[in-house]
């Protein structure tokens, strides 16, 4: 790729244009649900003006690639590697990222990463009006000064093993100070390739907001896709408009919820909500006779391959016992009743077991499938 | 897996079930037309009753979790190399195939190939009534058969090289004899993973239809996924409804169009059609301020990646010479005004070709794209 | 493709020769270990003579292209559903497939699977001298003429919840009988695309065999690979040459073990062997200054992404937690003083555990690496 | 991932290793010829210090885990976007990306991009002293102290419509000029996506050296493989011994070729060796009877696909029209006489073109194959 001298003049907008001079958006194909959109976001992030390896426009041209709605660029305060060469004015890397973020019409959010040892460990502070003040001694000075800001401030990757040597999340009387005095917005259950099962009880236990996060340093394509792994984790945010205020309403009132791998991890209310705006099945209705099977088909039209086990025990009718539904693609299954002789006319509704939906440590979410049931004997 | 005594007697609709008793479909993104289904069709495949290697219920469950709408099981009627084992009724195949059909709701249209040396080569007919009855002592007594029967009756792989040995589809007065009588219907453009151009040119000239089919013995997983080809080849049918019946009538209208690996060749009328109702572009206005770029957005929700490359020189605005609009992805490119003071108000075509959709050997389809401008001067 | 009259003469050795009149072979990179060759073998599978769709020969150009050495075909001897079709001579599907094995080098012993509830279940007897005498009123009639044709005897998966409906392996008193009697060779650990810690438990408390078969039914291509899993469950066999005979001995000997989706499964013995012939470790000296790090880097030969923990705490070396070693490519790691002022001039060993290398239910193969190792101060 | 305040220390080596500490490397699997060892090097690329937007550091990183030997870091000298936060010391790229270079032994020049109106338009130089040196008024003065300090000088993407409008390559009187004075080495025939046949027939012409590089500005990840595009474009380089000085004797010498997708195009000596080297084709004899096919296998130990179509008429032997064998795959294929009754002693030669290997323009690199023959008459 060569870019001319001709395109400098242009070079705030075009930059997010690739030599070709365009630039190619790959959806996330999870949908909105009953009275609110559903925003991708990614709200831990580094740049060459903290300890990473891009230049800010760059992470919102790759953010647009990946199909996300929102980022926040979150430089650390008190690590900067680079500042022989960049400096240290804690808000350049959100200046600089602003025009093209605009421009394409990216959300992006002011951000930084408050860096200490455990306890606290590291916190993010998003919605900062100035990065640059929140270069304290303390960490307290520097969380209340976030909070005087009016940043939403959560502990990030409390189960990094950097920072509790034997992997588990542990809780310490820091964030008991910080939960109580109201700065704590909430946690990393998922950052990077990691996910921290009992984050997500204490958010429970707690009343406390989840977010998924990259914590990304490198290129994204570089650190998930050349390892396998098809996206970032995102935190879902459940949105009236697609604005920034409205994710900072959303994530006050803690409507999230966190994308995985192929998994989504958070509370059943907006789960089963996405999955019932996921999958489509018909017929509604189970009409047969004597034990002939009946084709049913369930149609995914979102990018999670949804893995379901049978909780309920056969009655009339005898679904399988697992099922997959491959993202963006149908199953056809079928469904028989379970004696030879049934003459039923009323409905039936069958429990499945969505393992990929997680609720809490060790649960995942239970989905009520209902039908029509007319069965003549043969 | 295990195939358990007690589903014999499920066995005519539980064929189609796989291991997990589910059967997962690919839909094959190609969207219908106005006043038209799309449906996606295979009118040439063998199976073991003739040199496939496959049994017929097979190739319905194949189908399906392919997402087609519609295949012909065509046999040979000559050449049967397991007749020791499995005879020689050369209907057997799709009265086997029949019952999942059914159940299932693919469409199966019965059918045959005469198979002779060249001229003619091999001829398929499709809506046979007896396939025993093509088994006859010339070429031209069996195609007679056929055409009492009612039969579609095209040409197969025009230019096949081990018919055709160098390479370049003949026509021979065989073929105008039953291009004259009316028996002669079409020709297939693609045939496995072969395309003839010389045969859309036919095609063209003398007003017989196309299609594109995917001659299969193996598995097709075998003989294109695993060569990191994605699809078969198929034949598109523009049909009023989703029946055999309809895709009669619309195989005796020509309206047909060829999907092979990422190109639809057919004619214009249909071929623009399906573009337009793959890609959505916004914003449909243009509106900017001095040479200032403005983000335009192409939403592509088909399978296919096109490839446009830019045909009308620059006017007003300045297109990128080249686009490609990934399959279930979108692209944002820029568009600037041309020089630095212009004012205009009024609308701008751009024309694009789309390299991968062909009308003629050497001719790709031209769309035009309209916009409503306004652009002020600095 | 078109096969043509032509092509019938050479049949028998070109059936392998596809459309291209090539067929391609992904080889298994599994490596020889010390004294043995490790061949790749699916013992377990079905054909249009029993409940399969797939014509004998087709079996055989199947295994070659996945790189296969050996496979058995098992037809069920009670369960011929297109037994109007095709007859019931239970030695014809090994019969049509064997000169295709001979041309080709693929070896092809000789199955069939006596398909009987549970207890027994089913139960594969192979190299079997004529299948049809296997077919007999009681399931013991059935095993005692295979044991007295020489066959080698193994019991299918026992977990499968088609006969074990809570999906736990159950050992009943008639595999204690078969046991006790010499005539239990061993068991399928895995199968399809399921695999039984409890059966792996049997095999060591009893001195059994283990194996891994497809027990495919429909094409390796839509079973497996459509469902994005790599290849199919293998029988890892140890032997002293390429040969059915040699194939024998080392079953009678044990020298077996299981090679599914990105797991190996069995013996230490084998396994560990498995792994120090996949990865080479260089430099095999750690020569550093102070607590400077120093790279190491391990080449990964094999089809086998190697998914390592560190079990060993850190002593004078800081080695990484965790390490994986993709298939096929190489990982460097830094390695580091633990402490500032260290002086050693000797050797340290630090233990992995290979967390996809499984040795018993809830155990997996640790493997020491040994370095020379050389630290000066700073 | 997240990055701890004690990591400072050894920033400079462990900024090569990720998250879980460490890297993972891709070989690129082109083999060594006779005499060489093939280098895998990118002469052309881009870091935030010009218009890209990586950190020098991760240039190297990236290129060691594509598994490259070498890269230059080429910056522009002209045109320096970032100068309000970087400044314009032009050496600074080099000099960041050393230590990490030394540390793990990927071979780094130091190079620059003069980058200047068409003619000449952009050239690089690499092996350069003092890259500050060569900003300069005149692209003369420009190039004339590139030479100076000994640099090697080619003529980037000459095909580049940014600076050829109408897409073709154009050779111009300052091409002569410098050629004349032996200042420029050679061209790019391909660079980033795109190749130029015309640059391949000029570098034959005048005796000029060829390279293929990738020009990357963004991450090679995002630039390439989510485009589906397997790696970057590279220069083979043929030299003594894996240093910096011999890559330099090498290019001196001309001995370079470009692989890029699937494709190497370069002189037929080199190309032929790549291919020899690459596929091993057993038996080496072919002993049949009568029309008996034979089978032959070819090993592709490589990651180039190579597509064969035959060259010469069947003779005594008949040999597939088309071959292809796949990257690290194997092929079996089918030879057999070409007449009944044959009787044959001595050797034969079957000429094969290789189609994705490209010496001229429109010629690609003809290979022949010898094999011993015995027929005998049946």
């Amino acid at each position: 790729m060569k870019r001319s001298f001709a395109s400098i003049l242009l070079l705030t907008v075009l930059t997010f244009c690739g030599a070709a001079q365009n630039l190619s958006i790959t959806p996330v194909r999870i949908p909105d649900i009953e009275g609110y959109h559903t925003l991708k976001c990614d709200f831990h992030m580094h740049t060459v003006f903290s300890d990473g390896d891009l230049w800010p426009e760059f992470r919102v041209k790759e953010a647009l690639s990946e199909g996300l709605d929102a980022i926040a660029i979150t430089d650390h305060i008190e690590y900067l590697p680079k500042k022989a060469w960049l400096g240290s004015d804690r808000n350049l890397s959100v200046q600089i990222a602003r025009p093209v973020a605009t421009a394409t019409g990216l959300i992006l959010i002011p951000g930084a990463e408050i860096t200490r040892s455990m306890p606290p460990g590291h916190l993010n502070a998003i919605f900062v009006q100035d990065a640059n003040a929140l270069s304290k001694e303390t960490w307290r000075d520097a969380v209340a000064e976030a909070r005087k800001q009016g940043a939403i401030i959560f502990w990030n990757h409390p189960g990094w093993k950097g920072q509790q040597p034997d992997g588990v999340a542990r809780w310490y009387d820091e964030h008991t100070e910080i939960l109580g005095n109201g700065t704590l917005w909430g946690m990393e259950v998922a950052n990077h390739t990691e996910w921290y099962p009992q984050v997500l009880a204490w958010a429970r236990e707690k009343g406390l907001g989840i977010m998924g996060n990259s914590d990304s340093h490198e290129p994204i394509s570089f650190e998930f896709s050349r390892r396998g792994i098809a996206h970032r984790p995102m935190t879902l945010v459940f949105v009236k408009e697609r604005s920034a205020e409205s994710i900072r309403e959303a994530l006050l009132a803690k409507r999230t919820a966190v994308y995985r791998e192929n998994e989504v991890i958070g509370d059943s209310l907006w789960l089963k909500q996405i999955f019932t705006h996921s999958v489509a099945i018909t017929p509604g209705e189970v009409a047969t006779t004597g034990r002939k099977t009946v084709p049913v088909t369930a149609v995914n039209s979102s990018d999670l391959t949804y893995r379901l086990e049978r909780v309920s025990p056969t009655s009339v009718l005898v679904f399988p016992e697992e099922l997959t539904i491959p993202a963006g693609q149908s199953t056809v299954f079928g469904v028989r009743p379970s004696a030879d002789s049934l003459s039923v006319n009323g409905s039936v509704t069958v429990v499945y077991r969505v393992k990929n939906m997680i609720v809490a440590p060790d649960r995942s979410l239970e989905v009520p499938l209902t039908f029509r049931v007319r069965i003549d004997p043969k």
